[in-house]
């Protein structure tokens, strides 16, 4: 049975992972017969935003801690992860993995990325084993990439179809980074072959909660085939 | 076009509403073509769980601003439910339901139920709109009818199978109430034919991520084709 590690970077879009994200891709993991193990970096959240009002709270989060509650407790310290352990790598989205996986959204491309997260995304990468990269984590996954011997084409999603985000810009600034940006719908993956890396737009785009399903779905349902 | 209120209880399944139970009743609405709105009270939490320990945290959290987490802040106060706007009420699980919406969890069927949650439930029921209750939260809408004119079959899972929880002590407790508790396993759900209300086990019983995803869907389906 093959079996994933799910690298989580909080519970909520605007300071941790995406909740619908997260869950489509543990469910989809299961609905294609695998194993799924949760990770989370054991630091401090960037901050902590109140989701009714956007508005930072003058709190301290763990993001191991918030990330527990996607994985209803079952989750390790990514410290602990041990890339030759597993069949793959899945990264949802949300500012989290732009706020505590990295400074992608304070700094942009120039943000560093957590030296735990970047080992871990470098790991797999160096054992040949297929990254799932969705949302923003693309960006992340490109700074990781950033100065090393690998590289890879990537998707944020499409300037052709709505979306809350500048597209343009984001794949203009993962360009900076060496990496190849490629245009996708919410209705399509980008696997790069070479780097075996997966990547889908979901909530990078406008859409319904079917369309970020079946987005995440088709996205885990090719890593497990590799 | 179908439009369902989903009432949630916080973020988490100790403290607050299990995440993944409420994200596949959002999805299940949205594949059947319907559309939902979010609501919760807005009052702080009875209190907050560290997910990764089981312990109680020193803080304090509301369970509006956590809930919208989930509805990614698409969320409003439960004072503004109108269940006159609305063809029916889901209500996921989670220990939120138990320790947010009563004091289930603490006083079992002597713990009152939130003034607003009990209201929402029998203007529903009033109504002759249909109510879906996961997991835990049958436990509360059988409170919540006690001395009503209203009555129901409902099932809090079987006592057949596995679960973490004792289903013939709950089914026991909620029958004091004056409701009739019924077996379901995880893989049935149960119709009330007269109160309309629709029950399901899901993480009640031991259960899979792809049981609970059938399980709250088959629930879903049945309230839309009502």
């Amino acid at each position: 049975m093959k079996k994933y590690a799910v690298l989580l970077a909080g519970c909520g879009v605007y300071d941790g992972s995406e909740i619908h994200e997260a869950t489509f891709a543990l469910l989809s993991i299961a609905q294609n017969g695998a194993e799924y193990q949760c990770f989370a970096p054991n630091k401090n959240q960037h901050h902590v935003i109140n989701h009714l009002t956007g508005q930072e709270m003058p709190e301290t989060r763990n993001v191991l801690v918030e990330s527990a509650r996607i994985a209803r407790g079952n989750i390790k310290d990514l410290k602990e992860l041990d890339a030759t352990q597993f069949d793959g790598l899945v990264m949802p989205g949300g500012f989290g993995a732009a706020k505590n996986w990295s400074k992608w959204a304070f700094e942009g491309p120039q943000g560093e990325v957590d030296p735990d997260v970047k080992k871990t995304i470098l790991d797999f990468v160096a054992l040949g084993k297929p990254i799932c990269a969705l949302c923003i984590a693309p960006a992340v996954v490109a700074k990781a990439l950033e100065g090393s011997p690998f590289t890879a084409e990537v998707t944020l999603g499409s300037t052709a179809e709505p979306s809350p985000y500048d597209i343009a810009g984001t794949h203009q600034a993962v360009a900076t980074l060496g990496v190849k940006p490629v245009e996708k719908t919410l209705r399509e993956v980008h696997l790069d072959t070479k780097a075996r890396i997966i990547t889908a737009p979901c909530y990078m785009m406008e859409g319904h909660i079917t369309d970020i399903y079946a987005n995440v779905k088709m996205a885990i349902d090719l890593l497990v085939s590799l």
